[in-house]
């Protein structure tokens, strides 16, 4: 028997038509519900032949006993108050924000006997939508889930079901720890890639032609999509702005040692690079 | 009928090592010689079986028509001066450094019957040594060659010809332009994701467990050798430092409207990186 009797995915676009389609290949539930903003999304949605498609998102949720906000970060408060008259009793709901304080305050917002879990799926892509969608998104990734410690305890054991249900490997951590994590490890990377591709477009000797794997690499996800970003950042402002600081701290290190001719301290900064670096493929 | 009597190359890494397995498979020498300063990279070049192995640099390039001098570029000098007592009247010699206007430079420490036409595929990666060398590392990717438009329009072919049958595709400029072109698409980026591994190691958010393909793509170059790139960045050091300079700049400037909160700075920003990243796609 199924985990859930009803799914509703209130927002479908990468994240939320991977969910859709992730769970419905693993029968996480008796039926599944969608809502999305665009009449585009929402034929994209249609064609997946796997949910109910709404273009309301409070008639979305009835009847759902797990509802899945998929909807930018800087869109939740206005979904949390769009779908709490469709909410059934006891309902419960999570979400997938790359930024969980700002979230976990929103929750707020939602009637009282909804219980909230918030949750981030360390999943998605350079490329948005429901059409890139792709059931095995979330398999083998980590999935931050971010308990108050005042949640009913069936909540969050639905909650911990659906995510490792889709394949994730759940890590718990409180909202301001998860913040701090994946500005360091997302939020920052992301504005340093998109600092690396404004710069290098401003060098004289730029020529897309010789661009090879080393370029593309290193700013392959500032081809992210800068509406979903501005809300990430500015959600997460100050520990992607001390990130960015430190960029350009180690930036400024590594150019001194070059206008110096300072081999020594080049090398240096360098092997400590390449061995963070490759920590990185050890760990993987 | 192959194309040269005798292929030297010397100084055999990721570079060489690849030129001596391209060369052998495309039959481009009626033999193949090579030299490298270490005892382990010279088993690994036995081990090859496509060319004889030699642990002195001039001996190596006797009786070539054509050498190939791929050592680090803060080693080219040395090798300049070793093979030269080596080197037949008129044997042609190319080079694969990253960085040319030093290497032109250094080029006039070969004998005068000697001509040299600087040569830089634009191939490689973070995996240094022999051992990761491959025939078909050329296939498809840049090359630039730097004549100097004095050298014997015979070498100019000979080289043109050379790196054309490894698979390369040629792109001939000036050593100045070739310089300001890799500093942007290749020192700089790689700078600066040195610089982002640095920063991300220090923030107190960072945990090797959660990290995902954005950050791994975006510091992959980031693990390359420190002393192969301490050669170049200081070989190149205006270009790079200047680059560097403007990396600062971008990420003060994306930190700036973070710290402001100005979502329609930050969206103009990352919407402009965007754009100059997909357009690297379209290019592919």
């Amino acid at each position: 028997m199924a985990q859930f009797k009803r799914i509703a995915v209130v927002g479908a676009g990468l994240i939320g038509g991977s969910v859709l389609l992730a769970a419905a290949r693993r029968r996480l539930a008796g039926s599944l519900a969608c809502w999305s903003r665009s009449e585009g999304s929402r034929a994209t949605l249609r064609g997946f032949g796997v949910a109910e498609v709404f273009d309301d998102a409070a008639a979305c949720v009835r009847g759902a006993d797990l509802v899945v906000v998929t909807t930018p970060v800087d869109t939740i408060e206005e979904t949390f108050r769009a779908i709490g008259p469709g909410l059934a009793p006891g309902a419960v709901v999570t979400d997938a924000g790359s930024v969980k304080g700002v979230i976990l305050e929103a929750a707020g917002l939602l009637p009282a006997a909804n219980p909230f879990v918030g949750a981030h799926p360390m999943a998605g892509g350079e490329k948005a939508g429901a059409s890139h969608a792709a059931a095995e998104l979330f398999e083998g990734r980590v999935c931050f889930l971010t308990p108050r410690g005042d949640e009913p305890e069936a909540a969050l054991r639905a909650v911990r079901s659906f995510w490792s249900g889709l394949g994730s490997v759940l890590h718990e951590t409180g909202a301001a720890e998860h913040d701090e994590i994946v500005a360091a490890i997302s939020h920052v990377p992301h504005a340093a890639a998109s600092a690396l591709m404004l710069a290098v477009m401003d060098q004289s000797g730029y020529r897309r032609f010789a661009v090879g794997a080393g370029l593309r690499d290193t700013t392959r996800i500032a081809a992210g999509e800068e509406n979903l970003w501005v809300g990430i950042m500015l959600a997460n402002a100050r520990h992607t702005a001390e990130g960015l600081r430190d960029v350009e701290r180690r930036c400024a290190e590594l150019r001194a040692a070059v206008e110096n001719h300072d081999a020594a301290a080049l090398r240096r900064l360098l092997a400590d690079a390449r061995v963070a670096r490759q920590s990185l493929d050890r760990n993987a």
